[in-house]
């Protein structure tokens, strides 16, 4: 096990009618400002019972946080908080607004230009203004972490900052509030989900018994709901497990002391930026391959992956190894989601442009052993046809 | 799934080398109280190394809290901080040091007398003293939680209190500390992490699927590394990961949204009461038969054990449930753990005694269900003999 520090103080306030709890969860003399995204909180009547909660406290709404949550935009909600003089942030939402949340509380009274948050990833930000949460869409685990990913407009800069100051005080998970989804969105989420927990998973083995036995739960989990959550939008056993599951995926415990891998992240990233690709669809279609590719580095694990998640017991090594990424592969597909780049129109003309992305926002050195180079980031796309 | 709010706020520092973290960790004008039990900090090293790190502070030491701590030992600490003027509080040693400390913690600056917190259950408490512990005994949870049991030695009552205002500001766990315990305290460790665990996840099916999967990962984790651990003293990787269990086995992490069954602990309590065997062996002798007796109300539970746990498939399902039952039995005997009453000297005789105390207690409804009455504890401890 290596050393590692585990620190965590959200509070998960979890069920359904937890959003009349913000009433004791915020200062009753709390200037606030609610951050939404779309319109479905609106839409949906969520914002209308995060209003009802927060009863006659000062209240103000900010619209229009996008999926990937700009620096432009955010830097308007900035403005505002400045000008009204709001102490407490709401984000009211899924990742990309609570994402977003966390880079406007750092920014508030950041000593400098706001963007350098970014630029130093996290590492000069001192203070933050508190904020809570109210997820409605469970895929990304920002509600119970410190990390946010923004991206500047202007130069489609995509960066990511972490800090101790922007863990959520709270986070309100109501599964009731999933129930208006897109079907597309929740098996997005579950495949989001399932690839955290991999990235921080099948690198090779580490003697951190219980992170293993954890993210195997997490992943046994996710396959045991995530066909039956695209039949049914109301089971609320369904909708509360895979909310706590997404969270789980996230939130700094199954990664404590393992080492991690996240290279199908950043692959995937590039294939967002370039063709728009929703970020889980490219997940699924880089991490069957990444595992391909880099079988041999990552044997040992792909082995117990096998036996513990999927109970393949039979064959051969390689035998094995091949069945677990198959049904990983069936796994994606049976949420809906196609697993090959041809399938979003791409073909190997593409693979050079893209490798020449990566090596151009610097992602040279990725994956457990920094040894994913472009030329294998090559070769998992080169799988992935 | 049952609503429910998950907080912990503890931050954990773990691995080799991390008491020197304490300089951080510590405000460096703190006035700093050390809490010990017994002589082996002292004898081992761990004090000394503790003093180094906390360098120039002023500190005082406080020597003698027992392994039930007392409600009159730690209210000569709470002299002393108010004395000395001090202001941060250090535990030094396994969860009865950590468990006095939380007292402390609460008492000082209490409105009343302090017994009050264990009468009101921690109701009462509104700040405790900030307080960080350094743990040398993993079992009992006490450095991620914010639960305490104080006995006061004048009545023989003993009390558990629980506030949010004593999860200690940080632990630091260095697995290295664990070397030069007694194997009796290992062995003890671990059936004490194990039965805690039980406690949260073997009463009835409530669609808790990742608690479950988490609560069997720590038991297959347990089961192991068990008997491992009392072959060699300074196998790092299995003390690092025994204790990384023994911490989450009780962190509120696993029993967030679940039935709790603690009937083997209460009925346990009363054999260390009047015959003072250790608490761990109170419940390696109480768990089996108490299973055992109330197979019918754990039924699901049970079948869900023996096949995630043990591996059992074989047999009808009441064959099944006896295997694990047996199999749970074996383990606590694979740790030089004896499982019957007459091994510590008690006869039948004693059966109705003992039932009586729970009845003097006030132990009456105990359990997931609250019908582990006197009736159930006589025929859970005649399955003990």
């Amino acid at each position: 096990m290596l050393n590692f520090e585990f620190f965590n103080p959200t509070r998960i306030v979890f069920g359904q009618g937890t959003i009349a709890r913000l009433d004791t969860l915020v200062a009753s003399d709390a200037r606030v400002l609610i951050l939404l995204g779309g319109e479905s909180a609106r839409k949906n009547g969520t914002l209308a019972e995060v209003r009802a909660a927060l009863g006659a406290r000062e209240v103000y709404e900010f619209d229009g946080i996008e999926p990937n949550p700009s620096y432009e935009t955010l830097m308007k909600a900035v403005s505002l908080v400045r000008e009204k003089k709001l102490d407490f942030l709401l984000a009211v939402g899924g990742g990309s607004v609570i994402d977003g949340t966390k880079f406007v509380a750092a920014a508030i009274d950041y000593d400098g230009e706001p963007w350098d948050i970014l630029e130093t990833r996290g590492d000069t930000v001192t203070s933050a203004l508190p904020f809570g949460s109210v997820l409605t869409l469970p895929a990304t685990g920002s509600e119970m972490n410190d990390g946010s990913v923004v991206t500047r407009r202007a130069t489609q800069a995509k960066l990511a900052f972490t800090s101790p100051h922007v863990f959520p005080r709270f986070s309100i998970l109501d599964p009731t509030k999933t129930y208006t989804l897109p079907i597309r969105q929740i098996a997005n989420g579950v495949v989001d989900s399932f690839t955290h927990v991999m990235e921080q998973y099948l690198t090779y083995p580490a003697d951190g018994l219980v992170q293993d036995r954890f993210a195997e739960g997490l992943l046994q989990t996710l396959i045991e709901i995530g066909p039956k959550l695209l039949e049914k939008a109301d089971d609320y056993e369904l909708r509360a497990n895979f909310m706590w599951v997404a969270t789980l995926a996230l939130n700094g415990l199954i990664g404590a002391d393992v080492p991690q891998d996240w290279s199908t992240h950043i692959i995937g990233h590039e294939l967002t930026a370039r063709y728009n690709i929703d970020h889980a669809r490219t997940l699924a279609v880089v991490l069957p391959a990444n595992l391909q590719v880099r079988r041999a580095a990552k044997h040992g694990k792909l082995l117990q992956y096998a036996q513990r998640v999927w109970g393949i017991t039979q064959g051969s090594e390689d035998e094995r190894i091949d069945a677990a990424i198959d049904r990983t592969r069936a796994f994606f597909e049976s949420m809906g989601i196609q697993t090959r780049l041809p399938d979003y129109g791409i073909d190997a003309s593409e693979i050079g442009t893209l490798v020449g992305q990566l090596r151009a926002h610097g992602m040279v050195e990725l994956g457990e052993r920094k040894d994913v180079t472009p030329e294998v980031g090559q070769r998992i796309l080169e799988a992935s046809l």
